[in-house]
Order: structure tokens, then sequence, then C-alpha cells
């Protein structure tokens, strides 16, 4: 694919044998100018070592540098023990590229419980060519994922590049999902740190695979300013273009997933009712495995609204799919076969009108599959 | 099977016609005395109009005599027409059996957004035969059930007999689940709806299958008196024995289940926080696919833990599973190959220590299995 970082960024990765697979497992991804920078971690209260750490950098506010992802390891329940060698590989990224620790952020993804090992990476460092591409980064940021995920989008001359692992146990709240994104457009830290909470909200937070939510999860975005100063209403927009591209791209590369669910829910009371319905539907089982069946079983979609915590009347609500309207108060006539066929897509949209407001928002999901259910069943920690 | 009734009630079931499979599909349950009654109803906020009924006869606080049951067909967003259906069903239950329409219950599982075959009900009802046993009763509600659930108790020479249906859709809040739990005990309606919540919150809401909540769930129970007054309390023991067992029959026989997780909690700082904790790693997908592969992965049960609102620090959790200690603030040192083994069991056990306080409690569910998969992609409504 070849994506150019935007200007002052740099990226690499190596193998440094965390992954057993032997695949690139160590990546770094470098500003040559302070960046400001805005960050959402997971909420689960096992959270790793790596998410404890990051939260204290974010609330110094002070710029950062650098980041050291490992793909393989968590570095999660990992006692004590964790919280040294999560510090130690920070240590180990800034002495590589010449700062202080408290600019390197960490991220680890992998097995959980299992002792981190750091003198891999103290070894696989070193080896890390840092160039102006993101690809390598990409892929070695990967664990169960299929494909890279990298996005990217130009804003008023400056540039958007956004970079994402996804796969298994992805739910809102940042689950087993890491996403960075970069610009080289100027924003004050607070701006940038106030939009990113939003835009967190409206794209990864509403990606569901299975309800599992991970102990290692973060959205960061980095702005070095290099290209200068842009329309930071632009600047968001392009963020939040780039963020939802990477959440569509996790969802449809869900474990064992073999198609993209974008739920649009409208006329709730609320955004936020809009937001819970749209997760709810993405995130149904029964609808899930329907969908994966092709089967327009738009009863499991009202049954999902009804259990989303989101105010509606049943007899006012609309329902269709693929553009194919299935319910509005009641059973519609239409053709089953047609509606059936409709579902054997890459990529099926619901559509739910709740008839009471002006809420509307959208969540991202995939079919749940055998293939889901082989995978997790044999893949050992 | 052959369980009989306690004093004083009668029941029975025909085929009248709703299941396409042409099962036994239509039941009553009658009490010859006015009884008490406790229930507790689906939270989904598209409820059937059966709930909607039911909630107004429990606000009235008078007696029950009986229920009908319908199995094949919901009557859920079925629009006005639902409502009406469902008045008419209990009418003509009233009239098999010489009573008011207000003291009969209606209760209905099955398909979503298929009018209720209101004639064909008219038809069976004269055919139901009455006895003093439960088993054509529990046959008859059964929808995508592999096996009828009765159990059953005594308590100071009364009997209490419960009967219920699961299966798919299960989830905390009364979700595609129907309990009947009946007893010749004497009991205040007061003292035994406030014992039933409780009850349902430690038995029934802490089953899950799939994490959907249905539209027409309900649990409840009816006490005529007949045999005379026991100690209340070793009533509500009963009740509650009686409902926890129906609870794991229902996890047990979860669609596509090959296995029943039982999921014990202790040390949380609440009861409440205890059932939420329980009740995450009893739904955790990844856990259940895990369990399915029979893999000893106690870092997703720590995940779940942590995603599940339950207060705790993870360095002082503890987890063991059919026994065996995996985690204690730290991996453990185990013999991975004898922990598979373990796992080879009807039944599986975890028990999670939080180390906070002295909350306690249960939740009931089942492994992840290509068969739920496959019974939901091809199940159509």
């Amino acid at each position: 694919m070849a994506v150019r970082l935007p200007r002052g960024f740099r990226a690499g990765a190596t193998r440094a044998g965390i992954k057993p697979s032997g695949k690139p497992d160590l990546a770094l991804l470098v500003s040559g100018l302070p960046a400001q920078w805005a960050y959402a971690a997971t909420q689960n209260r096992a959270a790793a070592p790596s998410i404890h750490r990051g939260r204290g950098l974010y609330a110094t506010g002070a710029p950062l540098r650098a980041v050291v992802v490992n793909a393989g390891n968590a570095n999660c329940a990992t006692g004590e023990r964790g919280f040294r060698d999560d510090a130690r590989m920070a240590e180990l990224a800034a002495f590589r590229l010449g700062l202080a620790p408290e600019e390197v952020l960490t991220a680890s993804t992998g097995v959980i419980g299992v002792p981190l090992p750091v003198e891999r990476i103290a070894a696989g460092l070193p080896q890390i060519e840092l160039t102006p591409y993101a690809d390598p980064f990409a892929e070695a940021i990967l664990t169960t994922d299929l494909v890279p995920k990298v996005a990217e989008a130009e804003v008023a001359g400056a540039r958007v590049v956004g970079i994402a692992k996804g796969s298994g146990m992805i739910h809102p709240n940042m689950a087993t999902m890491l996403a960075f994104l970069v610009t080289d457009a100027w924003v004050p830290q607070e701006a940038l740190r106030e939009a990113w909470r939003g835009i967190v909200d409206r794209t990864f937070n509403q990606v569901t695979v299975d309800g599992d939510t991970s102990t290692n999860d973060l959205a960061l975005v980095m702005a070095n300013g290099a290209y200068g100063e842009v329309p930071p209403e632009a600047l968001f927009q392009a963020l939040e273009g780039v963020a939802r591209e990477l959440a569509k791209r996790i969802a449809r590369d869900g474990e064992g997933a073999t198609k993209l669910l974008v739920v649009r829910v409208v006329g709730a009371v609320t955004e936020e009712e809009a937001r819970r319905a749209a997760r709810a539907v993405a995130g149904s089982l029964l609808w899930k495995s329907a969908l994966y069946g092709n089967d327009p079983n738009w009863g499991r979609i009202l049954a999902a609204l009804g259990n989303s915590g989101a105010r509606f009347d049943p007899l006012r609500v609309r329902i269709s799919l693929q553009g194919i309207p299935l319910y509005a108060g009641g059973d519609l006539p239409f053709d089953r076969e047609r509606a059936s066929q409709a579902m054997r897509q890459e990529v099926v949209e619901v559509l739910v009108d709740l008839g009471e407001g002006e809420g509307a928002a959208e969540a991202y999901g995939c079919d749940l599959t055998e293939g889901y259910v082989r995978i997790n069943a044999l893949y050992t920690t």
C-alpha cells in the first residue's frame, strides 16, 4: 500500500520474537517535533500497566514524541513485575530515540498473564529502521487481525493518517483495539482533547465484535504542527472521518466475520440513546447470527432495541434493511427472498427510526459465525 | 417423569397447531382455589401485550386462578391487534375454565411479528384435559428447548413444583424464559411478592445464554394455600431452591450448549457487584468459547471481571477453576493439561474471590459452540 505519514512523523517495526509466529511484533511511531496529543483508554478495571502509565502521562499535559508498541504480549495481570517491565520498555525506546521516557507512550496487545520478554524488546529496538511510511508499523501491531488497517485524509493542506488493529474482544470502551492517528496540523492541546472524546465516542466506541472489553486498548491522536495551522473544525472532521473508516475496518475484520454491519439509528430522544440503541443491535448475538444466515429477522432487531435502554414506542418504530422497509409499528409485507438476497453483501445496513426525537448515531459490527467460535475455542492465551 | 402438582393445582396441554412442528403448544395451569401470586417480567421496552396485561393484573393485587400459555407465537410486535388478540386468549381460557378473564394470566413465546392464530387457540382450549401432573404442561411450553424442565421440593408438608422453558436469547431480566412455580402452602401476598423479587434476582436473572433479552418472559409463583401455613422463611428457601435448579437447567439447555457453567463470586464490595461480576464472566463470549475448547484461559475471566463494573484490585483477585487455583494476583504455576482435562465435564465451576468485601453471588451460563451459531443463523423467525 505504502501510505506516507504526515510531515515530521516516522515509523518502523521489527521481529523481536514476541509473537510465536515470528512475524513483526515491535514497532515505533515517532514525531520529530513535540506533538500535542489526546488519548482514550480502556475502562476495564483490570487495565494493563501500559494503560496506567499512559493515564499518568496524559495528566501531565506535556507533549508526546513517540509510541512504542509490542504485539504478542499484553503485559497484563503480570503482577507488580508488569509495571516495572512496562516502564523498562519506555526507557529502552526513549534511549533508542534519544528522548526522555516520559515523552514515550507504551502500548501492548496479546496474551494476558505472561511476563513481558523485556530482553527481546531491548534486543529488537536497535534493529527498527524508521521510515516516512505507515505500513511496517501497521503490520507489526496486528494480532489475530487478518489485514492491516490504514486510512488517510487531507485537510487544507495538512494530512491525517490513522493506523489501527482490532479483532476479537472488540466492544465500546476501547476493547482490544489500538488506534494511532497522526497529523501535521497544528492544534491547541485543549481543543484537541475535547474534540477527541466526542470523536472516539462516535467511532471507536461504537464498534462491537463480541461485547468483551479488553484490558489494553487505546486510541491516540498526535498533532505535531509540522504543516501549520488549519481550521480546527475541518481538522476534527478529518480526524473523525479517518477514525470512522478505521472503526468500520475493525468491525469488518472481527474474528470470523464475513461482513460489516452498519446500524444507523435516528429519531431517538437523545444522541446518547441513539448510540446505545445502535450498539444494542450491532451487538445482538441473535441478530448477528441471523445476519450470517441472511435471515431478515427484524424481530431480533426490535428485541435488541427494546433491551438497549433507549426510550421508544414499538408502535412508532420503523426498521429497514438494505433500504427495504420491514417493520413500521407492525410487520410490513415484504419479499422475504429478496430481502435475504439483499443481505448477501460485504456491507449490510440497518436503518432504525425510533420515532421520538432528533438523536442519531451509528454503530459498527459484524456477523457471528462458526469461525468466531473456532478461533476463540482454540486460540490458547 | 410424572411429577404431581401440589394440592389444588391441575394442568394440561394440547396440539393447537401453533407450532409448525405439530407438537403440543397450548397449555393451561389452574388452581382450584384463588392463589396469592408474585411475578417478574421482562424489562424489554418492546414487551409483548401479554406482559403489559400481566403488569395490569399484578397491580390490582387480586388473586390469580390460572395461566394460559401458547408456545410458537410470541404475539409481539403485532401492532394494536396484538393487544386485542391477547385479551381474547384470556377470555377464551376463562370461558373454558369458568373463571373471569382477570383471573387468568396469559403467556406467549415463539416467533415475533406474526399475528396470533386466535381461532386455533379457541379450537384447542376445549381439548385440553386437566390432570394433577406437571409433565404435559412442561412439554407444551418448550420452543427450541431440548428437554422439559421440572423441579420440586417439600417444605414442612407443603410442596413446591416449578416448570420452566428457556433456550436462546436468555439473559438477566427475564429473557425468553417462562417459569411457573406453584405451591400449596399459604403465604400472605405481600410477603410473597417481596421475597420473590430477591429470589428472581438471585436465580433466573443470573442466567445468561447470549446476552439478548426477550420481549415475552416472566417468572410466576402461585400459592393457593390448599395445604396450609408453613414457616415463610422455609417456604422462600424452598422456592429459591426450585428456582435455582430451573435456572441451572435453563443455562445447561442453552442453544447449542454442551455444558453448564456455574460462576461463583465472593469477596465483592456488595452483593449486587458480586452478581454483576458473576454475570460478566458467565456472559463473556471469549470465556464461553474457551470453555467450549477446554482452554483454562483465566485471562479472559479476569478481563470479563474488569468489564463488569465491580470494584477490585487485580493484584488481590484469586481465580480457580474446578477447584484448581489458576491466578492469585498474578499467574500461578498450574498443570495446563490437567486443568483442561478438568473442564471436560457436564458442569464447570469457576470460583472468583475479588478480595474486597463480603458480597457473594452465583451466575449460570453455558459454553458458546458452533451449534449456537447454526441454530440461530438458520432458525427463521
